[in-house]
């Protein structure tokens, strides 16, 4: 947790930007996984630890811009809860520690809420993410599951103070990714042929605990890295396998880190890995070499795909202008995903408020394969933090389909793309502050290099 | 996930017990943490595991009695899920695995429900955990959240079912236990002066993620062992205090283990940590040697905390008749939870349903501080999985609340009591099956005295 300044002051410039209205905060309550009591990690919603701080289940917030008052809503702990729990700070010392003077019972807002709705105050809440979330604006509301309407201009005030930020939160990233680099530096040593990708995902998952604080998203680590999402850990690394492991630290105060390596099963790449790996890297270097104030991030994502094409181009999988195949999509048949996300509180920082404001800031997204996967595409701005992340795959059943359609057959040769089928996927990805001159990588280096990989093995 | 016959057959006797009507089950939902794309480990609902076996998210099922029909709710994959997934075998393939020939897409569940509530047919649904399973009652049946009528007949064939493990389900739990074991013997090996809480957890962890599974619950590892419900890992252990850890994995299958250890930070235990120490290990002792079918599991317990008390009454904490303490309740300020509970698909099994159905074959239980945490008291019988977890703690604020109030006094001496404010909590806890002529522990054995800690240490 921050000092209650930092709370306070976000709150403050919150409700100058949305000028008046209740705005309301919903906590996160427990998840039971399998019954009530045998709950998943407790995690409180962003926002509401962005501008309370409290990582405590049931609690609600609410600001009244029009009468300049914080409450939260909660309840203390019970004599029982103390005999089991031991003594913690009541919620009222909990409460003043962020800034707020006023708290109220729990069940005190479903009344406050209506009153508040009575004098025709304008209420603001967020979109809901959890059925949870659903219960309660139903309960408190009479809002129908499905029929929400979160306020456009409470997102845009979130996403405009979330988006930039402070020194506070960049040193907590930066711990995150040393964390996340540590965990990265584990899989790195430790992956030989053998092993069930299941040992090398306790392994890192173990250093993210230990530093204290969780992952910051459930670990991909996997010999089938042409799998963008897979969550299986069941095989068994081999001689010649490419291990993909996209995975992050999580600290206690909720700050994430997120990066991706793709290491080879035995003490080095084969030539071929080889070949694809450096032209991801290089994508990824000149990605991060152009990160700068006032450029839009689709730029950098049409420049990272462009020097995949350059690359496929020289080792004869694709052909034709690489800018046309770029604009006509035809390099996402290998790099079907987008460059990069915003990353803080969460891993894709805010997706729970919409792509729309937080990448694209409200203009419209492309439909086309690959770049409709683009979560980022606004201009850069100082105290931004985003992920690089390209990479190349080679997808069977993707490969077989667009080969059926003779999908884009100018800029690809099937012929040679089909020989690849076995390849697997390779992606490397690290997190950048933008600067206001540049890009800075943040945490210390993962080993990037097929040489610097190697020389760890 | 055993044979399609496992699964067959618990559906036909299910059917049987119940008689009539319409069965309804509700899969689990992905939960997304922080938003909804960042989801929790995906685990299914235990029921929903028992008798269809799948372990995927947004299937639901119904098993139409009078019909004598299955049918699996849920959706194919798209073409898009395949590129980014891979290829999977189909929802016919997957329910036709579990003995379901009958699929419908997901959307068509509650015209289902709402035509089977035309046709005047009884349905039948289990208590609800999440609020997700809340929202689809509200969907489908109009069901006002807090509003459910969940179905005793339904719940008590599950019980009469799920209680009597089957030799594959006692394979699956005896492997769960194995890696329990495991986890308590890394810490029991690593536990020194100077480590963080987290070390300890972040290690076990580890363990269980290596061995294909996941924890069955969250790891209460601390120094603090008096407070019960402890999951802050962030404490330093320092030379005196014990650390107890309550940890279990879960295997992939989704059997539970659960067992408890209280380790000395140090190489030993001091003398007044193992007079304390010696009396949980007797008593644990003796209740599992009581194992039998037939004996109301509530004697069991009794003949737990006469140990105890019998034990204190040796150190002089208490005094009194030790028969008459306990029903008296006088044990509870050291021992206020219950001696154990069922252990299967969940680590408190069928918790969800109802401890007054699964503990208690119906009748009421008691409201005696400490007896009333009792989750497990009927009779027991071959087949039946439970835990054994007696413990000995010194809770401050509990002590100081008796003491004010000279709670049964007769029975307790404050004074020497209140010199051990500092002293901390031991428990231990393994897993037992009942056989027809006895109990059986589930597992490797885990080190129990303390010349069996101190010889791994």
């Amino acid at each position: 947790m921050f000092s209650k300044e930092t709370y306070i002051e976000r709150c403050e410039q919150l409700k100058k930007t949305v000028g008046s209205g209740l705005l309301l905060f919903l906590g996160n309550d427990e998840c039971g996984a399998n019954y009530a009591d045998n709950g998943y990690r407790f995690r409180q919603d962003s926002t509401f630890l962005y501008y309370f701080g409290l990582p405590y289940a049931g609690l609600s917030a609410v600001i009244d811009i029009d009468g300049n008052r914080e409450i939260i809503f909660g309840n203390e702990l019970t004599i029982d809860d103390i005999v089991w729990m031991g003594v913690q700070p009541t919620l009222k010392e909990k409460s003043e520690s962020v800034g707020v003077a006023e708290i109220r019972p729990a069940s005190a807002i479903a009344g406050y809420l209506q009153e508040s709705a009575g004098k025709k105050q304008t209420l603001h809440y967020l979109p809901t993410y959890r059925a949870e979330h659903q219960l309660k604006l139903l309960a408190w509301l009479g809002v129908r599951p499905g029929k929400e309407t979160p306020s456009i201009p409470f997102i845009r005030a979130v996403v405009n103070q979330r988006s930039y930020k402070s020194s506070e939160e960049i040193a907590e990233i930066e711990r995150a990714c040393n964390t996340t680099a540590d965990m990265h530096i584990t899989a790195i040593r430790m992956i030989r042929p053998g092993l069930r990708e299941s040992d090398v995902v306790a392994a890192v998952t173990e250093v993210a605990l230990a530093a204290g604080g969780d992952l910051s998203f459930p670990v991909i680590g996997t010999v089938n890295g042409q799998m963008l999402h897979n969550h299986y850990h069941g095989n068994i690394i081999r001689e010649g396998d490419l291990f993909l492991m996209d995975a992050g630290a999580e600290t206690a105060a909720g700050y994430a880190g997120d990066a991706t390596s793709t290491i080879p099963a035995g003490n080095s790449y084969t030539p071929h890995q080889k070949e694809i790996y450096d032209i991801v890297v290089n994508s990824h270097r000149t990605a991060a070499a152009a990160l700068r104030p006032g450029i839009p991030f689709s730029e950098i994502y049409d420049l990272s795909a462009r020097i995949i094409v350059e690359g496929l181009k020289n080792l004869g999988f694709m052909r034709g202008d690489a800018e046309e195949a770029v604009q006509a999509g035809a390099h996402a048949l290998f790099y079907p995903h987008g460059l990069g996300h915003m990353m803080g509180l969460d891993v894709h920082d805010m997706e729970n408020l919409g792509e729309i404001w937080v990448g694209y800031d409200g203009q419209p997204k492309s439909t086309q394969f690959g770049r409709k996967s683009l979560r980022l595409a606004r201009k850069l701005e100082p105290g931004f933090v985003l992920t690089i992340e390209p990479g190349i795959y080679f997808i069977p059943e993707l490969i077989d389909r667009w080969r059926a359609e003779k999908h884009l057959e100018e800029f690809i040769n099937y012929e040679k793309v089909a020989t690849y089928k076995n390849f697997g996927g390779i992606r490397n990805e690290e997190d950048y502050l933008i600067t206001p001159d540049g890009g800075r990588r943040l945490g210390k280096a993962i080993p990037k290099t097929t040489e610097e990989i190697e020389a760890l093995r």
